[in-house]
């Protein structure tokens, strides 16, 4: 299996597992769990894949991704109960599967010869756009307007410094990747559990 | 006029009608009715077309969709006054739509020769994505967010009936249809009138 | 540099302002900033290429546009406090990007020799999807929602009349996009200013 599809089909998995505990945060029956659980998981890729016209899109070349959706999210509708915090288990599996996600962006940009600032974007939004759509859609507010957490900044940190790795010091790309997921999934990491920000814009009157 | 034209023509008619009574509940004016129209009446089956990558996408091979729900905008905007209930038909005609939609996804999906799960998800995303996009940008809660309501459930049974019905049992894809806009508007149409429902999923505490 | 790249251009940068400053409303840090100010700048000229299977993508081809939303967002960063009311400022760069986006979208799907409903259509999709697309992640009140607003009318009325303006009086095309410019902007700004607008729909009760 190639280093994409490895990331695409697992960056599917987590993603669709935060999916599912979207749904059942809204409480929805398991048709609905199925439903979040794919398009969390396959949100951002196909995103990516439409952008840089990549045809076929890469769970219609290989629905897979659509298997592993279903069985994650009928995993979580029977087990989801026994967590002491589902919006905690959320926000964690989404960290790790933004992480997975835009290093998979971040491969398919760099594979079809895309420009630099191209490439961050892909990683960017591939990893962003599953998620963001999971919370537009439950009715959550969108992990991207956290005040004070790093999100974008994670997904955008883990890109750059897996290109800096590539381009500098000619990393292998097996590296480059392990590089991305791991910024990534770091800065993400501390900012949930060390508070971890960059400074954000204050106005005098909150809401002018 | 084929099958599919006739399908995305049907579809585009009644979702544009959802789209206008959206509108009407919005106090938006005749633009914005026909904004409405069109974009519930088109959004579904332009997501199916992008995804596939069918070129052109359908109403720009042919507009006729776009003045379809023009009309219908303009006749919603002069006659919605004189329903009892806008919310009652808006639920009722997307029922409606959302059944022709879903045989409209899959028809086009089974032509192109894609794998059932692609044909089942290309039937489920083509009847909700219209709907669901009115819906978010109304701000209005999305169907498919309704408790202990059939609207995915619907559409995937449909598509899946129809699917078993063409493979198993080898009826006429024209009939394969007919059981697709019969089992998904069977399906939704019980579970508005008589509570057909699958099990929810319930925590401990409903929103932890 | 061509007409399209100049439109392309000049929409990306005013859209990004009314991007960074969303992100200000929301409070973020400078990523923030630059990720509404890039999604806003290219969110309507991305759906336009998707559509008329533009191949790439206008800042795939040339990421220009993202360079200068980033500049945008950085510079609206440290500037915005200076601001008496971001949100008038919001709502005015709207406006501006809104007219300049419309052209560019007509000026697009012509040159593809689009037929006339696809290019109205074009118009107002660039001119709209962009901002409607920050304002549902920013979770503010989309503007095709605001009552009694001319929004979507504006950016109908600015890419008919420069259609008219090319098809019933042959102007040159450089005509046609200043036509479609002060139109769209102009309806607008008379809409703000002087309250102009259709009648809106009103049903009995307000919200049945």
């Amino acid at each position: 299996m190639t280093l994409t599809l490895t990331l695409d089909y697992a960056s599917a998995l987590i993603f669709a597992l935060t999916g599912a505990l979207a749904a059942s945060r809204a409480q929805l029956d398991i048709v609905g769990f199925i439903f979040f659980a794919a398009l969390t998981a396959v949100g951002g890729g196909t995103l990516r894949d439409l952008l840089l016209d990549r045809d076929p899109v890469f769970w219609i070349a290989d629905p897979s991704p659509l298997g592993i959706a279903a069985a994650a999210a009928v995993l979580v509708f029977f087990t989801a109960h026994l967590l002491e915090s589902r919006l905690k288990w959320l926000v964690w599996l989404d960290a790790a599967a933004l992480a997975v996600a835009v290093a998979a962006g971040v491969d398919v940009a760099r594979d079809l010869g895309a420009s630099t600032p191209v490439i961050l974007v892909m990683g960017v939004a591939t990893g962003t756009v599953g998620g963001l759509t999971r919370d537009v859609i439950a009715n959550e507010v969108p992990l991207v307007l956290k005040q004070g957490e790093l999100y974008v900044t994670a997904a955008f940190g883990g890109a750059a410094a897996s290109l800096l790795g590539l381009r500098l010091f000619d990393v292998d790309p097996i590296w480059a990747t392990v590089i991305c997921v791991a910024v990534t999934f770091g800065l993400r990491a501390g900012s949930l559990l060390f508070g971890w920000q960059l400074p954000v814009y204050r106005s005098r009157p909150p809401r002018a």
